[in-house]
C-alpha cells in the first residue's frame, strides 16, 4: 500500500523539455560500441561529444501498480550512415509493456524478440507506438533536421536490461541510402 | 507470456481525437446523477443531449504488465455552475497508479482517497500529473471556450470502480463563482 501525494511537472509539447524537472543526457560518449561504425563514432567523438539523446527520469517507485513515465528526445544526426538512437533494451519483467507518443519529429520505433522477430514502426507527431512485453526497443530519429520527441510510460517494476543489447546489438539498423532511411541487416549482429 | 504484435495508432496532439481509432462518447444523458444540479441538468438533457466527454480505449490486454493508453478530451461547458467532467472512478485493483498529461486545454485533477484526502492539480498544456495507487480521480475542464485533452496510461489489470463513486460522488466539486473556478464542499456527499 503506497501514501504517495499527487505530483505534477511540466514537459513541453514540442521539445519534451520541463522548467522544472532536469533529464538524464546521453552523449556520444556514452555510446561507445553501439553504431556499427567505429571509425566514424571515434571520428564524431573527437569532434566533440554531440548530444544524442536525453530522457526524464522521474523516481516513480520501481514497483508493480506505479506507471513510470516521462518524455524522450532524440537529437538529428548520424554516425556514418547510421541514424542516431538510444541504446535500447529488453525490460528486467521481460513481460512488461510500454507506450510510446509521439509529440513532435520523426523517428520511429524498432523493436525485437528474444526469438528474433522484428518490427519497425516509423512514428510522426500524433504517433502512439505500444510495445508489447518480450520486445526490445530502440528509438531512432530518421530526421536530420529536428529532434524526435516522444512521451512515454511503462510499468514501474518493468527494470532495465541494457546489457543483452550492449553484448548483441539489434539484428536490424535504420541507416541513410540515397537520402532516405532504410532498414538493414546489423553486419555486427552478435546473437 | 504474451505473443502481441506492435501496434501503431494517430491521436492528434491538439483535439486528441484519432483518424483510425474510435472514441467512446460520454453525452450528458449518461452523466445522471453525476452534476450537484439536478435542475439545471434537467434543463440542460431537455435542451438536446450534448457531448460532455469523450476517450478513447485502445483494447490493451487488461493483464499485468501491460499499459492501457488513450486520451481523453473534456468539453467546455457547466452545469449550472458545475463544470463538465468525467464521471470519475477508484481503480478496482485500488493501488495502481495513472499518469496523465495535458496536450491542450486548461483543466485539472480532482482526486481523493477513500480515507478523504483531497487533492486538486490544475493543468494547462504540457502538465504531466501523476494519479498514485488509491486516489480516485476524475478530470474536470475549467475553460469554457477549449477542450481539456490528455494523453493517459495505467496498469492494464487496474480495471475500474465507477460505483463507489456513483453512489457516494467526490468530497470536492470545482463550481464557477464570479467567473472563476472554485473547489467547494459537495453539498451532496453520501459517503
Ligand atoms: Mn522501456
Ligand atoms: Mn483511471
Amino acid at each position: 500500500m503506497t501514501d504517495m501525494t499527487p505530483t505534477k511537472f511540466d514537459f513541453n509539447t514540442v521539445t519534451g523539455l520541463s522548467k522544472t524537472a532536469k533529464p538524464i543526457a546521453r552523449p556520444l560518449s556514452t555510446l561507445k560500441g553501439y553504431f556499427h561504425d567505429a571509425a566514424a563514432f571515434d571520428a564524431a567523438l573527437s569532434a566533440g561529444d554531440p548530444l544524442v539523446y536525453e530522457y526524464f527520469d522521474m523516481g516513480v517507485p520501481e514497483t508493480d501498480g506505479n506507471v513510470a513515465y516521462g518524455t524522450t528526445s532524440i537529437k538529428p544526426g548520424k554516425i556514418g550512415d547510421e541514424y542516431y538512437m538510444t541504446k535500447g533494451h529488453f525490460h528486467t519483467v521481460l513481460d512488461t509493456a510500454e507506450v510510446y507518443y509521439c509529440l513532435s519529429g520523426h523517428g520511429g520505433m524498432m523493436m525485437e524478440t528474444p526469438e528474433g522477430k522484428v518490427e519497425w514502426r516509423e512514428m510522426k507527431t500524433g504517433d502512439a507506438v505500444y510495445v508489447p512485453g518480450r520486445w526490445a526497443h530502440r528509438s531512432i530519429n530518421i530526421s536530420l533536421t529536428e529532434p524526435f520527441v516522444m512521451f512515454f510510460a511503462f510499468p514501474g517494476h518493468a527494470g532495465h536490461d541494457y546489457g543483452t543489447i550492449a553484448t548483441k546489438g539489434f539484428r536490424k539498423l535504420m541507416v541513410e541510402r540515397d537520402g532516405k532511411p532504410v532498414m538493414v541487416d546489423n553486419p555486427r549482429w552478435n546473437g
